[in-house]
């Protein structure tokens, strides 16, 4: 393995009808399906064909304020991907779920039991919930702030951890002469108290395949990113362009390092949204096709939200005044460093309104790229070759034809430059992304009495 | 439908190696194979081709103090029925989860999920938690009594019917051309205010195919009795003698019918935990090779902590002193009702100490049966014919094969009998309960203001 040349990381980023806003009304998506899981094991099935090393659902619980223009409501992910789990045999499994909003000890018995039953194959994308929607159908007044979020997040992190290793991977020792079902001292209570959390354990689950899921993480605040240097395994992150994506790879990787960790123990994987044309005035044409369904005033409304600014009367084809942007300096939560994101934007390219809508409809400030399949795996190699990336998280605008086009003319390409595999050579999550299987923290504790 | 007799219910309620506390040390079981999916799902194609109502997995978020003496440590049973719907089509899918260590949006999540990818087999089997060990996993200094996990298990009851039915059955109207996904005046907040809880909604997700998953219930104190009548569609129930099954039945029946409720629309479910033979000889020896099997000091620890008494010391071939169970009138909780049954047995056989620990090994007081295939189906019709029961929680003393032997002997002849179905009628299961699918509570709320 170690003499292999370098090997890209893809991950399919699965989106209701597509990351596009405006996909489910183009013709080519089948938004009836959106409840119907073989709609999801079909795309888990071409991703998994075409050696992808995961697939990837993002979560909140709560309904977004806006049911009218675009699909609502949602499987929930753990379930979905365990329907996913027997459907396939080798790719990768990530749900995201909330620290805010779970208990310890029931995220961690569901996640464990995803990865036994996709014989290691789960990932958790860990969140700490951006929306103050769900405050409210969890009995809280408000929202508690990002700061209070992310110092629950560490100890529920800890907790969790702790509870996946606390049977030893030999604690069963299955006697049936003698009758002894598991050896109990190596199954550890983990005793756990933090000022948010107390948990006693054992957990009621043996070790599972891969030691324990992938810890994946997307925050890109301050405090996100401190997280992702001490505990992710794989980074989901949103870049517009190289030198951005540069600075924050070369950030996490040394932050990880001031942990005490392997840098290439840390995946780090932007965001592209690819529409892929025979020309690329094919493809640029086909963004127009899809921008063009969207609605301006819903438009609108998203970008009120986000800068906190009432925009409904701006003139959709005037330069988007600077001025909307003059908040987004401080990058302290993860709102505000999509807003930086979107500021850079409009900085560099000065768009109309109607401009920069389009541009947020095409995936939510992560970045679009209209060319040939071609051009999309050059700009992939760069990205890959010039310390901005460890891999992608690709996030087609349209399911499941825009995966299907990326798996058919991009992959090859990528292929055929020896960047990624023609096969699995491994059977976990933790083997495609090049991860080591942790070791029990408990290990041999019982015997550390000398 | 209804012209046709009145029909039995089967359910398979799974257990590791099988309900008996030995079956695990038994050359017919697999217990390697415990955190095997394939294992679960085989199980379950054995009962839907036998086509029972459906198969049911009980459930904890602790681990039990004793790993040595059987199987320890479970897969999680809502992620597990997921694996199963997927490798099957028609059987129901029951799993058991906590109110007292739930939010009840994240659970009503799951749930629905799990019935929108089975299209309509999902059931819940609704419990507090029997278990004080699960307080210290979720930072309780102390487990709740009796009395607030109750009346916080009405507060979750009602909280999550309301997210399912948040969604009316047409709120999603995919309008591409106008671009309307869904109508926003069906989709309710349900703004649930209790003493324990509150919930907003809306939910997010769309109304499940069986318009929420089957409730089912298994308490027998005079809570879960009370809840039962006002709340349960199923009922799984542990009765030794026709007369007390007969007299929970009427009971159930009348409290469901003071609640305005048709009885019918409320199943009872006795456990039956059946060791045939083809001679009643034969059976009763295999009944006793399992007991064999079993550990008389784990035996002791089990009957020490339900009697709160230490019992350490008893001669095993000495009779039951009664005064071990003067405590057991009162049935205040559901430990007490289970005591309260091993008291009958105590009073009415006056076994020895071995015997009764035998007894108990079988199926922790549910009603174990020896007999030929004939006999079974016997006490089956007897009990379903004389209003004691509406089916029956098969509970094989050892799986897979104490369920092949019932599926392959026991259920022709009761198929024969005319009490069991030969083909699935219906596709849910609510459809093989006979239970009529619920409207949602919200169901034209918006327009009723004339």
């Amino acid at each position: 393995m170690s003499d292999s040349p370098r090997q890209l990381s893809l991950n399919a980023f699965i989106h209701p009808a597509g990351h596009h806003e405006a996909a489910w009304r183009h013709p080519w998506t089948t938004p009836e399906r959106l409840f119907d899981v073989t709609y999801f094991q079909e795309i888990a099935r071409t991703a998994e064909a075409a050696k992808f090393d995961g697939i990837f659902f993002a979560d909140g619980p709560a309904l977004r304020s806006d049911v009218e223009h675009g699909p609502a409501g949602t499987l929930e992910p753990i379930t979905l991907l365990t329907a996913i789990a027997v459907a396939t045999e080798r790719i990768g499994l990530i749900a995201t779920a909330s620290t805010t909003y779970y208990e310890p000890y029931n995220l961690a018995r569901l996640f464990a039991s995803l990865d036994h039953i996709s014989n290691g194959r789960a990932g958790w994308n860990i969140v700490t919930t951006g929306t103050d929607l769900a405050a409210a159908n969890f009995g809280l007044a408000k929202h508690p702030d990002h700061g209070d979020r992310y110092s629950r997040a560490r100890e529920f992190v800890d907790a969790v951890v702790r509870l996946w290793d606390s049977w030893e991977d030999d604690a069963i020792s299955l006697d049936r002469e003698n009758g002894i079902y598991a050896d109990r001292n190596k199954i550890h209570e983990i005793n756990y108290v933090g000022r948010h959390l107390r948990v006693r354990g054992p957990f009621n689950a043996p070790r599972t395949p891969q030691g324990y899921p992938v810890l994946v993480q997307a925050g890109a605040s301050n405090d996100g990113r401190a997280f992702a240097g001490q505990y992710a395994e794989a980074i989901f992150t949103a870049h517009q362009r190289l030198s951005d994506a540069q600075a924050f790879y070369t950030d996490i990787k040394s932050r990880a390092a001031q942990f005490g960790r392997n840098p290439d123990h840390v995946k780090i994987l932007p965001g592209i949204s690819p529409f892929i044309g025979d020309t690329e005035e094919q493809a640029k044409a086909l963004e127009r096709e899809f921008n063009e369904l969207t609605s301006p005033e819903y438009g609108l409304a998203q970008l009120g939200a986000l800068t906190g600014t009432d925009v409904r009367n701006l003139e959709l084809d005037a330069p988007v005044p600077v001025e909307l942007f003059a908040a987004a300096g401080d990058v302290t939560d993860n709102k505000q460093s999509r807003l930086q994101v979107i500021a850079g934007i409009v900085e560099r390219e000065r768009p109309t309104v109607r401009g920069l809508l389009h541009r947020l409809a095409g995936a939510r400030g992560h970045r679009v790229f209209a060319g040939t399949a071609e051009q999309v795996a050059d700009t992939i190699e760069e990205w890959f070759t010039s310390g901005a990336a460890d891999g992608f998280n690709v996030m087609p605008p349209y399911y499941p034809g825009g995966l299907e086009i990326f798996t058919e003319r991009v992959v090859p390409i990528l292929q055929d430059r020896g960047l990624f595999r023609t096969e699995y050579t491994g059977t976990t999550l933790r083997d495609h992304f090049g991860l080591p299987r942790p070791e029990s923290q408990f290990s041999g504790s019982a015997s550390a009495v000398q």
